[in-house]
């Protein structure tokens, strides 16, 4: 048997807050019935909420938390105000206590970063922490990462980039060698910034306990090319959104067209199970959860404008990642190539 | 009326050479047919070709080079190996004599970077040159640039950039004019990394003859939230590629979800006026041709794999910026700015 696993919401986090976060824990209870949680935000606001999901509710804990993090705040403002005080703050702090054994919250992105870094700080050995999206695929789903926490990781930081995300997909997808890749901008040696070729560099020559498979483009993302795309943070947040606005783009095309006349009315209509199926395949929902990387314990980011599946889905991107020991896998790979990684960082100097 | 337009073509770039580009031209010219163009390359090759074309024929000189770059050339080889005797070296250098008023190449676009700035330099004022794609939108299209000549670009770059980009945005979409944005992870001042604060601290503050409309994000772009969207070049090119990775990916699952049954292929069949309109809004033919900014001349890359009808769109990409003045208005725009632009870069430096 499975030991409980207790997960801490940062309840009042997201556009909607704790009525998106408590249905989306009671969907993910429906999943895995053998999960808690503990729930950190406004008391008041969280009971009749809480009153309406009964099972919920026989598995939850409330704790009350003076402050909300808004949603606009500066992470450094989010920092000073919400220390101690905001739920967020409690949620991250439950973790380091063990109390919880992940964190989910669909507030702030920037204060979340800047709160888990405090509180949890970065494992041994590792620079700078990730966030790591998951990303769908032609072929299923790969990860992505940095798409945001590191803004111009350097050559070292992208070869703990491509480390921690190797780690996660083998955590996600249960694959034991994870393909990886670094994104450029095109697949010849020559091409590409300073760090990405250094990097590249490090990945082919030093002997890391992964598969690297050299250069991939943005258009490979979606290709499934690989399993792992490594990237800095501007970079890989740019690229997210890029498509996730080129989708929105053309399915909207797509009902534009449909609309057109009659027939494609006709057409749509008879047509409705494929529409229905592409939608459920293009659906974020499907694919919420921003894994933090590089971190003393599991902090998963969701989309702050998602629905209750998507919420759903971040609680179990979190249940998958305890489950799978991310952080241990993350630990001992970083220890093993710890050495290894040593010795470049001076070449790498003086270069 | 307008003096005859004669266009130098690279005829043997691309990835099937002078059997796009020539029935390419073909097609440019049945909507210009006042332009004449001069066709360098492998003349045995070009003349069966230009024979099926007569009205074509009749419009075109065939100059004879002895060397084709080749795709996959690195530039810095290209640049040596295609001195003087390439067709893409002729075609500039035919440009640089004023013999023709624009280049256009579906050849290897490093090498072709590379001669360009060799043999044109790039303009006064101007450090670094750019390339900008057209990109569509909801509501139409956008100009983002760069997306690969500059990687790394600086805060002053990108203020070059942006005032190059508007010129190009205002000659394509005849607005007076057009919004500019600087591509950034997010809309608050104080994201992002530090070239892109400095560039937006730039354009707020300094008296450009542009509207500076802020940030905007990757999901921004395809929204058509501004006329040109501003970024260094590793950054432009993910993005880019990201996107037209992202059209590829989510045309194939529709396509596979309306195969899926015999009601959704009715429904597909009855609908295929819609599809239709789908296909030719996502036709990237529509949207072919990167324009080379900040050089003494216009210079226009076609993607290397287009077809017909995306070659004839970018020859007529670049009838358009010769028509409306592409250079001389960036060169005006420039030298307007230069003593605006000098003063910060001393500020820039010592921040």
């Amino acid at each position: 048997m499975t030991p409980t696993l207790i997960i801490a919401l940062d309840a009042m986090g997201g556009d909607k807050g704790p009525e998106i976060v408590i249905p989306g824990a009671a969907l993910a209870l429906e999943r895995h019935p053998d999960v808690s949680f503990i729930l950190f935000g406004n008391a008041p606001r969280i009971a009749p909420l809480l009153d309406a999901k009964p099972r919920l509710k026989a598995r939850s804990t409330v704790r009350h938390a003076e402050i909300d993090v808004q949603m606009d705040e500066k992470p450094s403002q989010a920092l000073r105000r919400g220390r101690n005080k905001s739920g967020m703050w409690m949620a991250i702090e439950a973790l380091r206590q063990h109390e919880a054994s992940a964190v989910v919250s669909a507030g702030n992105t920037g204060a979340l970063m800047a709160m888990s870094r405090f509180i949890l700080r970065t494992l041994p050995g590792i620079e700078r922490p990730a966030i790591a999206a998951i990303w769908p695929t032609t072929t299923g789903e790969c990860v992505v990462l940095d798409v945001g926490a590191t803004v111009g990781a350097d050559a070292h930081q992208l070869v703990e980039f491509a480390i921690m995300g190797e780690a996660m997909a083998s955590c996600l997808f249960g694959k034991k060698h994870p393909t990886v890749g670094l994104l450029n901008i095109g697949v010849e040696e020559v091409k590409g910034n300073d760090s990405v070729k250094e990097a590249a560099r490090m990945l082919r020559e030093m002997k890391l306990p992964l598969v690297y498979s050299g250069f991939v483009e943005g258009d490979d993302i979606g290709r499934g090319k690989v399993d792992v795309v490594v990237t800095e943070g501007f970079t890989g947040n740019v690229a997210i959104k890029t498509a996730e606005g080129t989708a929105k783009q053309i399915t909207g095309f797509l009902r534009q067209a449909l609309n057109a006349t009659l027939m494609s009315k006709l057409g749509a209509y008879l047509a409705g199970g494929a529409f229905r199926a592409l939608r459920e395949r293009l659906d974020p929902s499907k694919h919420n959860g921003g894994v933090f990387l590089g971190l003393n314990g599991v902090v998963v980011k969701s989309h702050g404008g998602t629905d209750v599946l998507g919420y759903a889905t971040a609680i179990e991107v979190a249940i998958d990642m305890v489950r799978n020991g991310l952080v241990e896998r993350i630990a001992s790979d970083v220890a093993e190539v710890h050495s290894v990684l040593q010795a470049p960082r001076a070449e790498e100097k003086s270069v």
